[in-house]
């Protein structure tokens, strides 16, 4: 590609800590756009694909920050951003002073900024900045990046951003705001699939067609984004996680556990997420999310498309 | 308009019963379409403004519903339909032998097949068609009507409906199906105003800049077609009754009603009809139903704009 000829990072070094779905992408663009990209991830095979299409692999996450510009954490919550940063082989001693650390996973705002001042205080920078879109976009470097921290850090940032991004939301100066924006976010995602699932598995319990549920749907008041992009795993009865249960049974307990400590009640999202939390239970956390609406049918005896009961 | 000078319609007559916002443009549409359309509403001033406006008012329904070719029924629920079919001065022994009822209130499907079936032994046809689309687009013609009915109310109706949709669904051969499908929606719209409510005003209480939000969900997955639509209410601080609270306590409820009938459980929903019933009784319930929100506030102590609290 013409972008990867101008090489506009001229080879500065990043490092990418998380190599699944997404940060295999983000690692893939970052390289199209000319940066030279050590990947780590606890996952051996993940890093040796990534070293066999043409990266460099790094046997822990402190030997990938060595020299750095900058670390992108696209791991999957606080906790592993934490052992990233400050664990064994940790990556905040090994980054050079002044190099920023990029961090995707989606947090507790409360977390951000714990974690944040514990980097800046020892001369590196921190950018919250959480991410939207899939797989897809992740390795076509067309992420919804959503962005807070402090001056210096979006300047040391903005290559890798723009290399990653097509759209990019500046959101406050601190760490914790790009947190809270993408919680907000997940809040509505959340009630939406289960809301979705309830609906559709409603409408095939008193015989609807679905297919002309969707069609309606789609083009009225009651559509979201998600009753458009998730009950087509339902009609097709394909389950293959393209994102999971679990990844909802965490970010609505986030919700629950910022709005209990902010005495704020949230019983809408509060029964979404006893669903997410049944259809875990039932065995489908790793299966995909529409499969709330399985768990629907389960429970009920309503046949959907590709289902037994 | 070059529709007027057509007139397909040969100036049939259709009663209009109900003329409130929606059955005042609908009346509208058809008198543009050609069709000599008499008009009743409990509302007396209702019928005066409609007939100051050309159209011919009744004083009960029976008399609007003498030699139509079809009754358009735009009341609030299944009680008023079927007083205005079988009540004092109803139109089901005032409209000729095979004309046709359209039923536009949103209802119980069951409720809708038992008014039909007793409006067929009497020789006249019935199609269950509610809308879809607010005020403007009832006005200009442009609803959407998810309809269901045999082929010969769908053939006697279709000239009128022609007149006021722009979008008609053809979703059955017997009532039912379309307040089936109209319910389906109500789920997922009332679900979703109320978690569009609990994220703007959870978004408050964490300081957020709340046009910022509203700017980020409506480009990213959490987005709604209803958070795009009563978000800028809460964002300007106007709760004039686009929509009222009460029409959610309503609909959210028939579909409990439903849901109990069936044996199958709905907590998504359930959830998000007690933020509607905490509104309306915290007096808020004609009130625009994005004031669900402003409960939020207030039980939180949450400023949001234009709010005291």
């Amino acid at each position: 590609m013409s972008v990867q000829a101008d090489r506009p990072s001229g080879g500065a070094r990043v490092a990418v800590i998380g190599l699944g779905s997404m940060g295999f992408g983000m690692a893939t663009s970052l390289r199209r756009a000319g940066f030279d990209v050590a990947g780590f991830d606890v996952d051996r095979g993940a890093v040796e694909r990534f070293a066999t299409g043409g990266g460099r692999g790094a046997a822990v996450p402190a030997e990938a920050a060595h020299g750095v510009e900058a670390v992108v954490s696209v791991v999957v919550n606080a906790a592993q951003t934490e052992a990233v940063l400050f664990g064994p082989d940790g990556v905040a001693a090994a980054m050079p002073e002044g190099a920023v650390f990029i961090s995707s996973a989606t947090m507790d705002p409360e977390v951000a900024r714990r974690l944040a001042g514990r980097l800046e205080e020892t001369g590196r920078l921190y950018l919250d900045a959480p991410i939207s879109g899939g797989a897809q976009r992740a390795a076509e470097g067309a992420l919804t990046i959503l962005a807070s921290g402090s001056p210096q850090a979006f300047a040391r940032a903005r290559p890798m951003l723009d290399a990653m991004a097509s759209k990019l939301y500046e959101l406050g100066d601190a760490a914790g705001q790009g947190a809270a924006f993408k919680m907000i976010n997940q809040l509505l995602a959340g009630v939406h699939i289960a809301a979705a699932c309830e609906a559709i598995s409603f409408a095939a319990r008193q015989g609807l067609d679905l297919a002309k549920v969707y069609e309606v749907i789609t083009a009225s008041a009651g559509n979201s984004w998600m009753f458009e992009n998730r009950v087509p795993h339902v009609l097709d009865g394909d389950y293959t996680p393209r994102s999971a249960v679990d990844i909802f049974v965490k970010d609505l307990g986030i919700i629950q556990d910022m709005a209990r400590a902010a005495k704020f009640p949230v019983p809408v999202s509060a029964a979404a997420l006893q669903m997410f939390l049944m259809t875990s239970a039932a065995g489908m956390g790793r299966d995909d999310d529409a499969s709330v609406a399985r768990l629907y049918a389960q429970v009920t005896g309503t046949k959907l498309p590709g289902g037994e009961s």
